[in-house]
């Protein structure tokens, strides 16, 4: 008897049918002798009419009774799948997030998971019951409901997964598993059979956005082997686990992300600490840094080019703006047309030449190369954005198509 | 500084508009310097919604699942009369039914409140917040979520008013409080300054349904003044209180209730214990008699009538079919097309001649009475369902208009 983990996102139980469909999959687990844990999030048009019914009576209302609101979305998909498994003729009880000893810290809306007491949930197996519990939610010290963010219930499922020591974490989606490349964009993308957790933590980072970050580094940490499968096919998905325990491909996948800005601040006065000094101020501001170019110094001065997520390009503009009026600079400048198009593989490390390939197969497509950064298993350009597909394509079939 | 518990129905709370209006009678009840705890339905659609969503995965889903599902509805509704209440800058915290300490019998759909441990309020409170929260709602000794069942939200209300000692617990409802009969009907109705305990319950039972009965008892028990008041227009309601702190009124309403069947029973063999044996069936089906007759026995057999709610008919006859088939009696039947008309008053009891006086203005009226019941503060009669709203008009006249 196994301990199996599953859990579903919000379009995977988005009507009847489907929450029917994620009761049958439950259910077939179940059946074969496994003991079930369920996380579900909320029906996807449920949060959507939530925030719409809140944006009405107050757009600026605290975070706190955000998380109030927003938590009964889980609460209705929990209530509804546990009536299916019902409705099947299977045992099953459905835990909110604070019934399921989901303990975590303060931050309204983008709460961590300090604790999982899985009393109740083991309580609830012993007699037989699956568990449905309500993911992306918890509660903090004052009792205070609160929710984990964005991807929080593959976070959830992991945490219980560890908590529990189970045998295997199921998070299926609405894809296959993990692609070489977007499957949508990319003809001959292949889906992989393995992927180590560093590998898909920074495919997550750069805009493959399958599974959770903070889910796939609490996998690693507790070394729990995860799962990426699709809810609406029966087929075998994508495993994660240590990269000790596959074979290295040379490289796991081609991501693209154009959520990125680049800021270029030219002239600046060359002086000791000029990084320090400009990227302190940043990180005051909490606006990440990405990839940093500097320029070699001319005339005692220097140009210094950044990226940031678009949302943060207009201040993180301003703040260079304010200080090149302090400390002296010529421009500041924003460009929102470009891309980040990455490479990502464990088998770097042994591999060399790995990056010269990536700017090959740009140089083969005509595609201009404006910033490189590197890391042990990756290797990211800046490019234009509306060269982005060509990119990914040229790229992917230069490492997968001559295999 | 008074403490203040106002409680408001799904109807007040029903779309953004409304909640705003709720949220500025809260606030403007806080402003005059009384703590104010908020007692609030779901948003009526909502609950609807739910209903809807359930129905389409199963009908028949367990009870527990039912109030897990449900109890979403309140926690939309307390989170947003919060944001609202933040909206118009007052300090405010919204409460689950768990939180603000509602601990109930295990029986979901129909749970009734045990305790309210008050602390989290009163910590609230200390901190000047304005409490909001979640009617209909509570905790069973298993950590589940329950629901309270009908009109709910009164006796939470109600409850919290007698564990924290309040001044004053306000229902407001979308009638301006409690008339002497229903003033859609009655054109010339006259509201109520006040009513005593038992008055109102007789008034709710017999489908004048302004306050729930469990409310009302549980204020008799523990003397909370109750105000009935409307939350559309700002003027004072009626006043619920004990019968010795107000001037009697010989009678306090006219109430109609349509929802009646009676059932009559013929020629059955008159022995002793006849009435016994035959009731004892209908309370082992939980079927509930109101009204009785019995007929002065005639050739050794009677004739017994009797009323059930409508639902109940049939299954009630179906029972005294299965009785004459054993003990013998001559026919079942059933007549729908009645209804009870009723008048209430703690002055009856000092008062001769009050039933009198409602049997001339049906008289006067050429109305029909078809079976009669009495107790210390009422007078009910059955008469034909298409007489009733005349009936109400007649007797209503005959005490009113007199005046």
């Amino acid at each position: 008897m196994s301990l199996i983990v599953q859990k579903f996102g919000g379009s995977s139980v988005a009507d009847a049918e489907r929450v029917f469909n994620v009761a049958k999959i439950v259910t077939d687990t179940y059946k074969k002798g496994n003991q079930v844990v369920v996380v579900v999030s909320a029906q996807g048009d449920t949060t959507d009419d939530l925030i719409e019914k809140a944006n009405e009576i107050n757009p600026n209302a605290s975070k706190r009774e955000k998380d109030m609101l927003l938590a009964a979305g889980e609460q209705i998909s929990i209530s509804l799948l546990a009536m299916a498994i019902e409705k099947l003729g299977y045992p099953v009880v459905s835990l909110l997030g604070w019934q399921a000893g989901f303990q975590t810290s303060s931050a309204y809306t983008s709460a961590r998971i300090k604790k999982v007491r899985t009393d109740r949930i083991s309580k609830e197996l012993d007699k037989k019951n699956i568990v449905v519990v309500a993911g992306f939610q918890g509660l903090n010290k004052y009792e205070d409901v609160t929710t984990l963010g964005r991807g929080g219930s593959d976070t959830s499922a992991v945490a219980i997964a560890a908590a529990m020591n189970a045998d295997l974490c199921q998070i299926f989606t609405d894809v296959k598993g993990v692609y070489t490349a977007d499957p949508r964009k990319v003809e001959n993308a292949k889906m992989l059979k393995s992927i180590s957790y560093d590998e898909m933590l920074e495919l997550a980072t750069l805009g493959a956005q399958v599974l959770n970050n903070r889910s796939v580094e609490m996998a690693k940490k507790y070394n729990i082997e995860l799962e990426v499968l699709s809810s609406f096919t029966n087929t075998p998905g994508t495993i994660v686990k240590e990269a000790a325990k596959m074979e290295k491909m040379l490289i796991s996948g081609v991501a693209k992300d154009t959520d990125v800005a680049r800021i270029s601040v030219l002239g600046v006065p060359d002086e000791p600490g000029l990084a320090f000094k400009m990227f302190s101020r940043l990180s005051a501001k909490k606006i990440n840094i990405d990839i940093i170019l500097q320029s070699i110094g001319r005339d005692g001065t220097k140009d210094i080019s950044f990226t940031v997520a678009k949302d943060n390009a207009k201040e993180a503009a301003e703040v260079m703006e304010d200080y090149i009026n302090t400390v002296g600079g010529k421009s500041v400048s924003i460009d929102e047309k470009v891309a980040k198009i990455s490479i990502v593989g464990a088998g770097m490390e042994s591999h060399a030449g790995v990056a010269t390939k990536m700017f090959e197969a740009l140089y083969d497509a005509h595609i201009n190369i404006r910033m490189i950064s590197t890391s042990e298993i990756k290797v990211s350009v800046l490019i234009d954005e509306d060269k982005a597909d060509a990119a990914v394509k040229a790229i992917h079939s230069k490492f997968f198509d001559e295999d």
